[in-house]
């Protein structure tokens, strides 16, 4: 029996069901909170963690989310989103169309170590089963680890830096927030414990970089993993838009990954006849 | 004459100029600032401010612009790029991904509103070479718009809301952060007398919304017009990411616009046969 | 020891390597192949063939390949990739962006279900090890596959067609093409097997869908698995093409996934004050 | 009065309107045609053709897109757009995002050229009137183009070539189609005669490019101006994909723009300390 107007008219209603946003005519209301009184009232870190959570963190809460939001903005233009960036707007591109394409690129290995942390470290806690982490449960989840997943262990070791400045400061501000009583600390001690591990198997230190530290605090924070990879995003969206504007002030056309000078291998079959 | 190595290697090292960020290893600085001196100091919107524009704003300056940055996040999934959003998740995409099909849907019409209020005010703004806004001076350049662009008038108006309570609010902040000294205010007056002026001529309210009011303050703090697209692109992606996540975790595959119950129509030739 | 100029140069010659393209002043190369010996004399397809493969194929491949491009263009506008191009294009992008946001949507779930179910096909293959496809071996791949991945098995059932008249149509035209020894035709078994083998088990008829029977094809004629979804892309192209196309002419601004006459339902918390 | 059910569930049918393709369960019908008597029947260009106009062209017409189609798949990896789709891959996005944020930069300076050059070739044909083409006319359109567009005329010059091979041989191709009456002849004729003028303004040639004589192709084949767009897309997502595919067997993560060992330029302000 096909379905009445009524029928179609509440399934359609439905189709589309949101808990985050109520609009109506004069009235926007954000997880139940008019708008007016977010505006001005919150600050922007809290409004992204109520917008994906539901509720306004504590203003320390907010306050660790927003260091680790600052840290990530930019790694520079050799970072492959950074130089789409700065590409897609002397393609023509509008500031919208050259972060779409940049943060396209933002995916599992690019973007997605931090979220890839997170769930290791989760696997960790699971493995710890409530007990104080130890270097020995460590150990043997990074073993089991790298049997599933390869010797990538992500949010550890950095191509350029030997020590990344941004892990290191905010080891120290997350420590802090732990003495004040903002997050339990158990994460970052086993992040610590996984550098520990990682610097003993391969007799140098493999440092914990920036994607290892914020899913540390993510995690204390209480987000699950893949907004690790959202929160990621936002931040570093800000340095995506701010390269894109750099470049479109410094103009260029069609720019290349290289100078013209530069030229790329051609490594195919020599030229060949088209026999017809 | 073929360039020489060493002249190729110093073409190459400036192909990629950039006066944001220097990365040496073990060293991050941002503007020239150690990066790890920036986390934990300044709040997010600083660090977007001294992104984009170089130097750290004022506390006052970042105040006002995250009350910009926290009221644009959402309007709903009837918004195209939300629903963009939610349906690139049904179809299997990461949240990078179904952000950057929904950022790159920011374009003029949906998301240029805003820069383009900014460049209307700035044309009145030199209309008014240096005295005070005047409605005449609005109505006339507002009649030379309209003969240039059509009848829409980006930043007045809204579909849903007879009046925008986020323009309201954000009128009020403004204000009184004039009446603090930290903004003249100017262009927030020349976009009241905006609002006056279509009001008198269509008879009826035509009332400031998001994109007006935010347009404004980007210009009070001497942000230029395409940067007015990229910071409402910073917030919307909060509601872009929320959304995304939100319908992650209602499931669904293969999302469509309307429910399978509502059929499109289809109004072109009828059924024939290919003659081959 | 650092390196000299002349050993950095070589390096960035090679960090693009290509076999696909060699471009000279004057000169383009595809494969070795003169361009201006390609152009005119090798159909589109064949080009594509070239282009991913390095040599030109038979007419007769090309032809099969060529009835699987014509299938797949189109599956109108309840499709998400389709509403998201027509959509795009309201919110002002030009038409490559409208095709980049809408391209981005076929991953996994809506563009994906041809490279796995080439997967699987390869899977029952190897588990056939050589001999005649029979349905036992069908049904035990199957089962595993199941219990791997889920029920849902790719290339077969479709939410709208009992009957989908692309996969008729080109399972005899594969047949053709195996009459003729274009094609072993092996594949199209399996396929055919796995259509049995779900029928059997579901007791109702689980049909072979465009997904299933191109997979086939696709690999009966010697492409990789993940080629499958960029086949399939280059075919739903031309729709997304077509319906942003379309949408222009249409007109329309910001057009929402329904008709603002059909709200949409917010489930979250009653509306309430923020305490600060 | 608000709206019945019966009115909302009429409205809603015709929020998505399409005459390109009309799908009944079992049935699929793409403008009129039963889709299983396109496949095998049709060639590839001929259902690009069907889709974007409505109706199946003539053989001849068919044959002279494909050639246009085949020309331009690839300009090679120093091309943003293919740069744009290698990087992705190591970053970890599969085929359809690389191809999407590829696809995305063909904006107006990287993909739109032949669009441009359409529309100038309109210009021209317009300011004819219907009589016969000549050069004094097409250096006073160029003279007006030049001072409304600035000095770059899209279709004509090119970076890496001083005689482009492709567009030698669609203009003598088209010329060929002419001969056998296929098309008009009259915009290669005003293509042309742009390079005549061009050449004698600027003492040097300024050869026809691929996109001056696609421009003209599509125009001789009734094709509207933002379809040249389209349709150069349609051929390079060819080369995007086969270069997304060539990256992901050759490996790498993360691949930057050019090689480590050549650093970029930093031009910002010296090191310097955060006043707190």
């Amino acid at each position: 029996m096909s379905k009445t107007p009524g029928e179609i008219v509440d399934e359609a209603k439905t189709w589309w069901t949101t808990e985050i946003v109520d609009i109506q005519p004069g009235k926007i209301g954000i997880r139940g909170y008019p708008i007016q009184q977010l505006i001005g009232n919150v600050s922007f870190p809290e409004m992204i963690w109520l917008m994906l959570r539901g509720e306004v963190p504590r203003a320390d809460q907010a306050k660790l989310l927003e260091a680790a939001l600052v840290a990530a903005v930019d790694h520079g233009p050799h970072a492959p989103s950074i130089a789409i960036s700065r590409m897609a707007v002397t393609c023509g591109l509008p500031i919208n169309g050259a972060m779409a394409s940049a943060i396209n690129a933002l995916d599992d290995i690019h973007g997605g170590a931090g979220q890839q942390c997170m769930e290791l470290l989760q696997e960790i806690d699971q493995a710890l089963a409530g007990s104080e982490p130890s270097i020995e449960v460590v150990e043997a989840v990074l073993a089991s680890y790298v049997e599933r997943n390869g010797k990538i262990i992500p949010g550890f070791g950095h191509r350029w830096h030997g020590t990344d400045p941004r892990a290191v400061r905010l080891v120290a501000i997350v420590r802090e927030a732990q003495a004040r009583g903002t997050v339990a600390g158990r994460y970052t001690t086993i992040a610590t414990l996984v550098e520990e591990a990682l610097g003993r198997k391969k007799g140098t230190r493999i440092p914990m970089n920036i994607d290892g530290i914020t899913a540390a605090i993510y995690l204390e924070l209480g987000f699950p993993a893949p907004l690790g990879r959202g929160l990621f995003i936002l931040s570093r969206s800000v340095g995506i838009l701010s390269h894109a504007w750099e470049q479109s002030q410094q103009g260029g056309r069609i720019k290349g990954p290289m100078p013209p000078s530069v030229s790329y291998t051609y490594a195919g079959p020599a030229a060949r006849d088209l026999k017809r």
